[in-house]
């Protein structure tokens, strides 16, 4: 029992690990509903690499995403633009089988 | 008395007219709390004019004009596209004199 909770551990650990290098790969900030900050300082992290920096959000989160951007390049990265501003609509589908349409939302901030 | 209540009721329906004449004139469409439905037909009236509409919100309102634009141009207006998104912040002023700021968002659609 152990043994196996171990494992399944390790295997979450891993999971857990390749999302997270994903997430580095890509540049990506994806705003969920933790406290803005948390975003804000994530976007600052990414920025100071010199990279653009890309938030994403769905549905209702949309419009805590505009805030973070907003925060972020108004108080904390003056020198920050923004570079590019999609929106679009995903087709997700529930576990019965049925499919909805979300508005999703992606800004490109780039660091100078 | 009766007197009065008509002066009120034709000067409110003056700075109604104005407001619309107002509205009217710049192409906006202002998202609020009433049914999505009721601003896609709005920013279609603009659109079939032949000329481009701009979709405004602010604060909790922005995913709602997401949703708008997005309904509007998948299914009934398959022609328009998007031709500008600004975000922004706003300062505003409570009764009391304290300002807050408030994003903001503009989605410029044109009609072809």
């Amino acid at each position: 029992m152990s043994e196996e909770s171990d494992k399944e551990n390790k295997e979450n650990k891993e999971i857990k690990q390749t999302k997270q290098k994903k997430r580095f790969n890509d540049n990506s900030v994806y705003i969920g509903k933790r406290p803005t900050m948390n975003y804000v300082m994530a976007a600052m992290v990414i920025l100071n690499r010199g990279t653009d920096c890309i938030i994403k959000a769905r549905g209702r989160a949309i419009s805590h995403a505009v805030d973070v951007a907003e925060i972020l390049i108004n108080k904390f990265f003056p020198t920050a633009k923004y570079k590019d501003i999609k929106i679009s609509t995903e087709v997700l589908t529930n576990d019965e089988g049925r499919s909805s349409n979300v508005s999703s939302m992606e800004i490109q901030i780039a660091p100078k």
